[in-house]
């Protein structure tokens, strides 16, 4: 199979009581996922789990095994609810060092700010073998350990530390998408979109309605790796919506 | 042990492709998680799927048999891309039938609005034995089959399918939840928070920094079912910041 063709996949593991409390609205997973549509790796599955080493560990395990890469957000500051170093450490079954770059940052970082603090040191603990993801905004990096990239809770953390990664992860064809709106019950143009979807072999459609002010519409995203069938499917979908009296809305409403 | 100490866990099974490219972000984790919380029951972890039957499948009966309840959100519209009935009727082993209620609903519903046709009458489709979860926005039903619950994806109208579910399910004692902010690398706190935290044996102390215009901050988010217990360790922690000079702000920041 030519490279362009092979197809990437990552998953991401949300770790945080403070979402599955509901307090925390989620950010990482739609930023995770944009940046890594980017990349052209596709964001295949999201497991949000508690703070607890054993959750964290089997969904580790089991999603870095059939996913070229993992991500993880949160549990990686210096409190004792940041468990994610010592969990990862124990799925792969290595020990938790103290890495020396990451003291050196955390010492100058500190150097002005109060200075380096046991607490403060457990943020250098790596996987032993573990490299470094730079954060440009505050002294803790992120940690890349063989094909898992642990990164920040805090979003803006994160978006600086998937910024660092840009570019640098192979990747395949990036998933390309065209959206069209219309206001339409979904159920009066099922067929329409079951039948363009197979007339075009390489493009998926979603359906996602929306209910707005009592009204009923939807938007139609459709996938594909292949720019040419997306831009025709595209204009079939718009066609079959003209040709219902549902004026289509390029770009999505 | 005594049933208002049992816990209740439930597991949510979020599906939708348009999570995972990043395009839509998701607003069913927070409110599911905020009204399970007020039922008296736990969310213990939340997945995101793919609309791949096997990926739905997968999840949901690892999912099902070790919690006591289990959510879906997304898949049970008219299109194509709707297979949550069919994935949940899989993963129990048992038949898709038209449900004569829902059918019903539907056929009133639809009868000002062009008519029950064959797209709309999908969902009308159950897992058979299922019953009907109201839906007070547009016709489609929501489904509980054993304890699975089937919801919208659009969240408006799972925030009315779960209002519907509102004091049915048993729960048991609700997490009660105190939050103190304060501006303060948590790092300088971190022995405060590890020691209060031990001091009260049934609280947990989660610490959720944030970064802002430059300045850091954290709020701790005490968790007990003990109401005595709780206010106890919310005033541990405020005395604690305040004898570090470091002012606690009540209900955080």
């Amino acid at each position: 199979m030519a490279e362009s063709l092979r197809i990437y996949t990552a998953a991401l593991v949300v770790i945080g009581d403070e979402i599955l409390s509901g307090r925390t609205h989620d950010k990482n997973i739609a930023q995770v996922a944009a940046w890594l549509g980017v990349q052209g790796i596709r964001l295949a599955e999201v497991r949000v789990v508690p703070d607890v080493t054993a959750a964290i560990v089997e969904a580790v395990n089991t999603l870095r095994l059939r996913n070229d890469y993992l991500f993880t957000t949160g549990g990686i500051g210096p409190t004792h609810d940041d468990i994610t170093v010592d969990a990862i450490a124990e799925a792969f079954g290595v020990e938790v060092v103290v890495h020396p770059q990451a003291r050196a940052i955390l010492q100058e970082y500190y150097a002005t700010r109060g200075g380096l603090t046991e607490a403060r040191l457990r943020m250098a603990r790596v996987p032993e073998g573990a490299d470094l993801i730079p954060n440009r905004y505050t002294g803790a990096p992120g940690i890349r350990f063989d094909n898992v990239f642990l990164m920040a809770g805090v979003p803006q953390i994160t978006a600086g530390m998937l910024d660092a990664l840009s570019g640098t992860l192979p990747g395949g064809a990036p998933l390309l998408s065209e959206t069209v709106g219309c206001w339409v019950p979904e159920s009066e143009v099922a067929d329409l979109l079951r039948e363009t979807e197979k007339a075009h072999a390489t493009c998926q459609i979603g359906s996602y309605p929306f209910w707005r002010e009592g009204r009923t519409g939807a938007n139609f995203v459709i996938r594909s790796v292949d720019a040419e069938d997306l831009a025709a499917c595209t204009r079939a979908l718009i066609r079959g919506l003209q040709a219902m009296d549902r004026p289509p809305y390029p770009g999505g409403i």
